[in-house]
């Protein structure tokens, strides 16, 4: 592993470059009240939810309105070699956000207009601010819905950026799948539109996927087609407790197996139970616990939860509770829903340091337990939530933000969850994106060959290392 | 539309370049009986399935029996300049295996092991020459299937590098959505490893989906990871008979519409039937016909296959036929496998031009009649089959390859496909891929910027132009 165990490497770099006033004149002429350099505002824009902090905030934050702002933004930063940050709601995790090398930020959220809505071939295509809860909002009527949730009320835009995915990807894939086609601003301010709206294609290189998951790399996200679903039926809920997470873990990995079409399955470890139940009064078993989702027709709900039923029983599960009302879902999802804040409430002014692993399901139990064990051992306080449908899992360990040594301790659990990850055949990151804490992970995931390949496309596409620089990998 | 109504769009632009004659003999000297310059074998390796016959062939073959082979032979091309195409079962239908710039092929049908079956996370890894028939005899056993059917047995590395898919993408998405991660051999020899066995991840650019697709012009694809289905429990296959496209279409349009999670659904036009008919002695009614096969748990086959008959009904759908079990479903199906060699035999001597539009579902039922329409009034003969799921569909115009009045029609009403499917937000290419053929349609439907930065990812990874050129875009 090169991933040393020092704080050094949870320390940007930062290497801010000088932002001509003549750019600042150009972009306050051509923007007016759209463009600010008001400190409030550049703070709110150079931070995210990672534990990053101590970043100096962009020099200005223009609010486009249009894609033609933003390729007008774009080019003025080109031309004066201004780096660009796209912002959309600032819920990264990774310090996507951050200005490490300074620049501009581009703020997409007025673009939050639904720009079509296809019910009949099950796509939408809505601007890059516009955030996954307001699209389900405006598409409510249709019977149709997007599945992805990746817990933040994040912009499309920024969502395709960091391929997110969540508690549905089990079922529905992640963005990956289920982004059709893009708009985007390339690195010369250029409009360029990738992919059409045919479920499938081979013209050409795939673009669309390609800048899904470029984290604002190679260009910024103004337009985006995405895939919606059919609201299913019947839908089941479920909860159900286990003596330990080793046997919910085997409860899913046969579930997955068996090929059982699963909506969603999030574990949650007993002492995440505790904080929730502190947090939200709910009395729940503080035992290891799945929380499960059936889609599908009344006939292949009802099955479905049947199978994983006895699954989880054989597998000691007990304790199980079902819903289908929408009310009752929704409260059997509270857990589930407020364990983030539960945690971070439990211990005040904490911060949270999440680890993001992704392991093939066969392996799911081996590195889960393995790195439970370690957190026990180290004292940090820590959650511990999973999409564990796709082996995808989040240890949050509980800083105090002003002490080095927990610092040290969270990052070195880090450290050896993700090598454990690496050596099962998993990646670093599931789903938050690689963003300035990962780099050094990519490099051990992927291999300096790949990670050369992808410096190569950057380098082509954006020469002047504009598109949000200091993110993904070392220039 | 650029692409002219002319021949000259169907004759290749050849330039060879020069094959030194040290290049060959370092070659030889390197591969030994791995090399073969023969005639026969060249020429053997110097076409595939498209209607292009006239380009010389490659210089040499190299048959690679290793990653290790794949590299040193990239590398000797690289040192002397000479290009490569790599060459699976020759089933391509868009010209990627002609060396219309020179340069030696490398086959990699010697490739051939499947490297490791993990049933318990549903992948696979094998060598790129793989076939997926030979795939799927080898984890017989294991309870599980990779279900990707182009119709040709094809090897895994070329459906990867067309971005293959078939009849049953509607239910299990293309090799977009099914190769996990690869090994490369890139333009300059290295081996690189893209993605890893998790089932999602945020890591970097997605050099997998961007090398799927990518038509040999970035790289050799030497190893395949993909993902393996468990076979279902209960299949269920039927054929239904309609008054005419119209009808058959729509019901498919409704079918994909409430979500039914159909395995697949081809689509015949009467005059295909009747070809199927007279090749096989089969007694169908010569209507419009879809053949459909239903995947699930028993109670879910039975719910899908009869939403889909009373929808079928609905729209005047006769003479239905069901099969269960895998003998009578093969007959079901029987007419679908012998489309095309009816189709070639009922005209002897002539060569299919396959169009390969795929369009928004709710836009098949337009473009699929009025290009009908179109091709019935231009006295051509063709027949048409569809993965009308998709809304992706193949005429294929019968013509005889030395009339050139015949090929004109033929290019003239594809042009004329094309340009409605593109209207329509569709795409030129489903599944074959651009090759030779579509460069114009690219530029067409994707546009110059994004034609532009392909082109820019191609001379950053490819700057000497060695990896398959003159395929997908000109230099």
């Amino acid at each position: 592993m090169n991933a040393p165990t020092t704080l050094a490497h949870l320390t940007p770099q930062i290497s801010p470059r000088d932002v001509p006033e003549a750019f600042l004149e150009a972009l306050k002429a051509r923007f007016g009240a759209q463009c600010s350099t008001a400190m409030v505002v550049r703070e709110q824009h150079g931070r995210d939810e990672s534990a990053f902090t101590t970043v100096p905030p962009p020099a200005a934050v223009v609010f486009a309105e249009s894609t033609q702002d933003v390729a007008d933004a774009v080019k003025l930063c080109a031309q004066h070699r201004v780096p660009v940050i796209p912002f959309g709601v600032g819920s990264s995790l990774e310090g996507h956000l951050l200005a490490v090398q300074g620049g501009i930020s581009i703020d997409l959220s007025r673009m939050n207009r639904v720009l079509a809505i296809n019910p009949e071939d099950l796509t939408v295509t809505v601007q890059a601010g516009v955030t996954r809860k307001q699209l389900n909002e405006e598409i409510k009527s249709t019977g149709l819905f997007f599945p992805i949730d990746p817990g933040a009320d994040a912009t499309l835009g920024g969502m395709s950026a960091t391929r997110a995915s969540g508690t549905n990807a089990v079922r529905y894939g992640t963005m990956r799948e289920n982004v059709l086609a893009l708009e985007v601003v390339t690195a010369q301010g250029e409009v360029v539109r990738t992919g059409t709206r045919a479920k499938k294609s081979s013209a050409g290189y795939d673009l669309t996927r390609l800048y899904v998951g470029s984290e604002g790399t190679l260009g910024v996200i103004t337009e985006v087609t995405l895939r919606i679903y059919p609201l299913p039926e019947a839908i089941s809920a479920a909860i159900c407790s286990f003596p330990s997470i080793a046997e919910a873990v085997q409860t899913v990995i046969q579930v997955i197996q068996l090929g059982v079409p699963i909506a969603r399955v999030e574990l949650l470890d007993a002492n995440t139970v505790r904080m929730v139940n502190q947090y939200a009064k709910l009395g729940l078993r503080e035992e290891a616990m799945l929380l499960m989702e059936f889609h599908g027709s009344p006939a292949s709900v009802k099955e479905q939860a049947e199978t994983v039923q006895a699954l989880a029983s054989d597998n000691g599960g007990e304790a199980f509770e079902w819903a289908t009302t929408p009310e009752e879902r929704t409260r059997l999802w509270t857990a589930r829903h407020n364990a983030y804040f539960a945690a971070i409430q439990s211990r005040p002014g904490c911060r949270a340091i999440s680890t993001d692993t992704c392991v093939p399901i066969s392996k799911l139990a081996d590195c889960l337990l393995e790195s439970a064990a370690e957190a026990d051992a180290s004292g940090i306080t820590y959650f511990l939530v999973g999409h564990v449908g796709d082996g995808n899992f989040h240890f949050g360990y509980l800083i105090d933000p002003n002490n080095a040594q927990e610092f040290a301790t969270a990052e070195t659990l880090n450290q050896q969850l993700v090598a454990r990850a690496l050596r099962l055949g998993g990646t670093c990151t599931g789903e938050h994106g690689i963003g300035l804490h990962k780099m050094d992970f990519l490099v051990n995931e992927a291999g300096e060959g790949a990670v050369g390949l992808m410096r190569t496309i950057k380098h082509a596409l954006d020469p002047h290392n504009l598109m949000n620089p200091g993110k993904i990998f070392r220039w």
